[in-house]
């Protein structure tokens, strides 16, 4: 498909210097781009390498000034350029329809539209949304709920009695409502209690390829509105994650913690279990957050364990001065032991 | 399905003080218990909480006083309360027989009142024991062997020569017998050493959601009677797992390790290769032991490298005191040079 | 298969000392061998185990000296030995054809030879060459290609546009393909970017079980050829992995990071986004690398976060002496100070 830039000033809201008549016939990295490419630059530097390129049109912050090249101002640059990437590339709609090979329970109540794939199988008094796609070679369990619009990607498999909001997007292989890592101890062996509470997945989710998220054993395992799970993530039993956190990949949560709104987690980050962070905290990659620590909004923390970054970046530093500090140490206790022996000696 | 407290006191084998015909109509969680509800309390914070909840009967320790609520007083709260659990919460159990759709080998023996699902895939001379159940989706190797009562979730994968024990719980996506890691170099590139020995599963293990266990190079990777796994663990080629060990989730184990009895294993933890881990030993979340270490039996270690935890303790501690401490070392450094000055003077 | 200690020294390409008529029965572990057995032992320590062990040859290097076994000396044992396993453990063969379960797009393009397994769904124009396996219940997108040889085992899923080299391996569950981790902010929610790149991945890749590779926003992520991948590795949008790299398992990978030739990358280890490593860079088990940082062609790096390993030895060795550092340290202080008070006194 084509746009002029005219169009695609208008999509994304933005103010157009140059050529509106400017055919544009896709959307692309500055390093890839060829005549007839739009591309993004959010700084400088990227301006720069923009306007070096072959591409034709570039989407600049509403301060950029005037270039050989047809501009378009906007507030924010990426989010324009998500805009103008969906405009070029609508996501591919499942052709409606049951996959004569897929196995559905009883009473099972699917809405209009919906796709799912071959080798599906669906429990009993499964409801499933409108227009909702289950990928190939899904297994939903009994007394699940997916929502209108939800995606299930290949290979999900959702425990009995998960419900999935609407417009949620799971990955391939993830693993949602299996058994809560909950034992306790009878003459030296581990006795499982029962895990007997589901996982509930609000509106507008997105989890990532291969994730785990574990049921609750009692109540409910919950994932806010907007979360975004990355790959290989693995959430606790009764954990809470609060609406539009982010979660990079490999990080884990231990049982009944809770994540406030708007948390950030970077990449294997481990919290422990009964933790709290309240709304905002942002958690640096590889920190650890030890078990019944509550961390307070706003504060970004790093290291393991975690404490406020600041602190733990003057540590560090402090940490790479320390080999010279003991060398000065134990000079200055030469020096001292020798002053020492003068003053002995002079009394 | 309602219980008395008589009932109830009676299966856990507690002390009931109280009213023994009150009907409970379900075991919950303190927050959300009801008039009818059967709660737990391991310690006074808990009581106190459950004394003020809506619930109408208490599992608590023998210690525990009198109270208006009904008690049932028992050696191990939790281990009763899981008990309790089981009791309102009869795991599922699958219809048995064979999914028409399921395709199966050459020679395969199947047990009595076993349940095989939707598109499962046996090879050849596979045995399945007595009330095992294989999920949807679940793909078995040829000449893999799995117990009676064993319970495999949707989409496990065993490649061939797998050995699964009686009453083992594998949970969806877990993939059991991969190549171990293990190449070799020629003129820079890597070689690939066949991986042709297996992975042997005994009785009553659980295996978490996505969990991966390699196959052994020669011989047998082999995870012990008892054995919890969490989530998204990683175990290499020829680690055995000694018996009741626990794995928290994301936790690594590299090719040749060994660990005793009743290890556990803290989240994200690493295990680096030909590792022994004695009897006993408890590692911290995060932590990592480096390739050929042995930890002695009983000892609880932390960091990466992870040593004795007090140890690691007193480090952190001490890190937190660093920056000062070089505050302070400049400050006695210009002392001491003070000193100096004034007694090469006097002289 | 039995061969003759001559059979083996001539494919190996050895010096044999001893019974060129000797019938070795099998390859084994110095720990398991029999009489009959073939081991091999790259050092003293592993020389003298096997010289006790029931084997009756044992591959050594060209350095060794006789013994009462036989011999086969090599210039690398390792790699003799994985030629020998080979030998003896012919990689299993997959029936050719396709199963009758499984569903095929439209204009697909089968190679000769190929083995396509049961459940397997496989999108419109894919491409699968020759001498290819596709295991049960994997799923193809369109548009897909898979080169000669390839084999993918049980439940792997490949979006649409995936390219796969020949001779490639993937184990079960592994995702190639899923959406790169990529969001922006309007009014505090997190809005998509959308992900239309794909992931190539060249000749002589393995690929672990539960691996995730996330296709590049724009553009490619790339595989490049022989490169290893342990289990339950993240690799993120936009990413280059070198030529015959090496990725121990749970590492992960962000955005837009670029590893060179011949990395090696030990188990958890945390690459940020927008990372280079030159050709040959090592990262020791559990580091981390923060985003936007470049190491240097064959530097090796560890630490959270990573530098030089020197460097972080000598401040981990410098950690363990803190706490009596600070004991020191107090004790100077009131040394010092006694000397000042003393200095005052006179004066």
């Amino acid at each position: 498909m084509n746009y002029t830039a005219g169009d695609i000033a208008r999509h994304i809201e933005g103010e157009l210097l140059g050529d509106a008549a400017l055919v544009l016939h896709e959307v692309s990295s500055i390093e890839a781009a060829r005549e007839g490419s739009l591309v993004f630059a959010e700084n400088d530097t990227y301006f720069r390498k923009a306007e070096a390129s072959q591409a034709s049109c570039i989407i600049v912050p509403r301060t950029q000034g005037s270039s050989q090249k047809t501009l378009i101002r906007v507030d924010a640059p990426r989010l324009a350029f998500a805009k103008a990437l969906t405009l070029y590339h609508q996501p591919k709609t499942a052709t409606p329809g049951v996959h004569p090979s897929s196995v559905l329970g009883e009473h099972v109540h699917l809405g209009s539209m919906i796709s799912i794939g071959p080798f599906v199988v669906i429990g009993d008094r499964v409801r499933i949304g409108d227009r909702a796609v289950i990928g190939p070679g899904c297994v939903i369990g009994d007394d699940c709920a997916i929502g209108a619009s939800a995606v299930l990607q290949p290979h999900v498999t959702l425990y009995d009695h998960t419900r999935i909001g609407s417009r949620v997007l799971i990955h391939a292989g993830a693993v949602i409502g299996s058994d809560g890592f909950g034992f306790t101890r009878d003459n030296g062996q581990h006795v499982k209690i029962p895990q007997i509470g589901n996982v509930i997945i609000e509106d507008d989710v997105e989890v990532g390829a291969n994730v785990t998220v574990d049921r609750a054993t009692l109540g409910s395992t919950v994932i806010r509105r907007g979360v975004k799970i990355d790959n290989l993530v693995q959430i606790g039993h009764n954990v809470t994650i609060g609406e539009d956190s982010l979660l990079v990949a490999h990080t884990g949560i231990g049982g009944s913690s809770t994540l406030g709104r708007g948390c950030i987690l970077g990449g294997q980050v481990g919290v422990g279990d009964y933790v709290t962070l309240q709304d905002g905290v942002m958690v640096g990659p590889q920190s650890g957050i030890p078990s019944r620590k509550e961390i307070r909004s706003g504060e970004t923390v790093l290291g393991s364990p975690a404490r406020p970054i600041q602190k733990t970046k003057r540590q560090l530093a402090a940490l790479g001065q320390l080999p010279d500090l003991l060398t000065e140490v134990s000079r200055l206790r030469k020096v001292v032991d020798g002053i020492q022996a003068r003053l002995e000696e002079r009394t």
